[in-house]
């Protein structure tokens, strides 16, 4: 989902806010190394177009940090394997960090085995799914990851909120065309989209949240006030039992396989609000896949009949008044295209918030 | 999902159920073992209350024999394969009895290689994928199964039908607690509910189809002129477009991974349909994957907290008028247990259709 603040206040080089990240993660304590994973994860989401993962969470990162809560020096580990599967512990790294090396992980289970799947535990928010996913397409391979977050989200018929947004990103190369990616939240909406209707005000579709009630409501502010982000599909004659299944099984295959927490104990994002309490895991957890497309059929074989699948549907006939079918993931590419010539557009308090970091880290800024 | 028809004509004991439909496989020309497999994976579906794709449909199957679209002695075979997958080519055989065997495959590769995971070509229609999914569960693993279909769906911004309802299955152990089973069409609405509608004459929720021009419309008969059901969403303000992409991504995991047909190439169930020209594949594909909970972590734990995951979301505050949140699985578990106990219910419709074949196989019908 592409999703831009309005009104940016700097349109910044992708390089320098690279570098201005890189500084900022090293000001936080992390290695050069790892500076640079993270930053090229973060930064990645700016780069796609979904503002809401980028560098205007590069603050929230560095108070993770701040309030014990993310460890910029961890000791990521694999704690249990077979042939196709991996546990990994990250150590209370950040998940920026943590999820590089764990798809790594799953990469290499699939040079081996054919598939490479990995549960991991003791993590934090790990950016955009789909940067990670990509990470197996580069190997000829499919790629899949998943996290669960801190609970946005009502169930259906639920009037609290026990799921996070629970993303999950399917990226599959093809030949000459170029990758789909198939990267949403399982909510109606992301929490991004939301975001843009409160800074202008503006109504919400019904099905995209609930009020402190449970009822429908068009008011983007409802979760401010004990409302709920609702599951892909908004209400049960939409099938947001289907939305709410969704979620639940990102959750299941990233925590409970994992040993992070799940549901309502998923530690929040913001280090202002309190952790929950009776904690039954370690973190936030993630699941990745990767799977060798020559494990299935010759790639030469499989390549082809992709480009023949992303060709046939993006000719087919549109409703009169749309311009065409989207394949997943082209948004998102054009977008990078678009902002690796000409800049990332900042909003004006994102460039605050980085201003005020840099004057903190002592770091130079790009503004 | 569970949907009844109305007014059941006969209420039919499962046993008698299946041992009429056992000898309807034979009077086709499938093995006992076939007979059955295939008998026990169709009824399944009625048991669990999705009516539209249990014994409802074993004329169906019985047409695409006498079409020549199914082969009622397959030499079902792995055609490709490494620790962890396979691609398995069905023969044309019966997808009720193509799916139990690469179930069987990939519950076999994650024995040894902690999982499995099984592209098939050369299928046809598997009945619900819940059954397949749930024989994993079986073994204490996590199992998936997928399908693509025949297009009767139209995607984000299409007027075309492109995808069929391309339903996703995954089924998740548990301890005490029951298995945790999410079983859903990609679609906002399953077909079987819009035939409902048809037969009481009621309007359908904007958001389950779209009319001949790509408009939203109530009419539940829009698919017979020209319409298309719509994906998980509805449309684009909901997130049809994520609808869209699940159901794209169980048609590339189903047959371009395999080489089935996909996308508008995808055979019709109903043997009176002609086949699409310039079919790209081998029949219908489907995906399956199994997953050992203990390749992740020890069983028991696996176990405790599947089982608290469950509790918790089964006793989270309910919205005012709702009796509870529902655990995905749950539904349709209840409405197994009542039918083993008091029998099958079947519409005049289904009766009469049965008693015509029991008629032109020669056989005993339990009505």
């Amino acid at each position: 989902m592409t999703h831009t603040y309005p009104a940016p206040a700097a349109v910044v080089p992708y390089e320098r806010l690279l570098s201005f990240t890189i500084a900022a993660f090293r000001g936080i304590g992390c290695s050069e190394k790892d500076a640079v994973t993270a930053s090229t994860a973060l930064i990645s989401a700016d780069l796609r177009g979904i503002d809401s993962h980028g560098v205007a969470r590069l603050i929230g990162y560095v108070r993770l940090k701040e309030a014990g809560r993310a460890n910029p020096r961890p000791s990521i580990r694999i704690i249990h394997e077979t042939l196709s599967t991996a546990v990994v512990d990250g150590d209370s790294g950040l998940g920026l960090v943590v999820a590089p090396f764990a798809m790594g992980i799953a990469i290499e289970k699939a040079e081996k085995a054919g598939t490479g799947w990995v549960s991991v535990q003791n993590s934090n928010h790990f950016g955009i799914a789909g940067y990670h996913a990509l990470k197996a397409v580069e190997k000829d391979m499919i790629g899949i990851a998943m996290t669960n977050a801190s609970a946005l989200v009502a169930p259906t018929f639920s009037l609290e909120r026990m799921l996070g947004t629970n993303p999950i990103c399917v990226a599959v190369p093809a030949g000459e065309e170029p990758p789909f990616v198939a990267d949403l939240a399982t909510t109606t909406a992301a929490n991004g989209k939301l975001e843009i209707l409160q800074r202008n005000n503006e109504a919400a579709p019904l099905g995209w949240v609930q009020d402190k009630e449970g009822q429908p409501t068009t008011d983007p502010h409802a979760l401010k006030t004990g409302g709920a982000l609702l599951p892909l599909g908004g209400d049960r004659d939409h099938g947001s039992h289907k939305g709410y299944a969704l979620g639940a099984v990102v959750d299941i295959f990233s925590a409970v396989l994992s040993g992070a927490n799940y549901g309502p104990w998923v530690p929040p994002f913001p280090a202002y609000v309190p952790m929950p309490t009776g904690m039954p895991g370690k973190g936030i957890g993630h699941f990745f896949g990767a799977m060798r497309i020559d494990a299935f059929r010759p790639a030469e074989d499989f390549r082809l009949h992709m480009d023949k699948w992303i060709r046939r549907f993006r000719s087919a006939t549109p409703v009169a008044g749309q311009e065409k079918v989207v394949i997943p993931g082209e948004p998102e590419r054009e977008m990078e295209s678009e902002r690796r010539t000409h800049g990332i557009p900042l909003h004006d308090a994102v460039v605050a918030d980085l201003k005020g970091l840099a004057e903190k880290l002592n770091i130079d800024h790009p503004f």
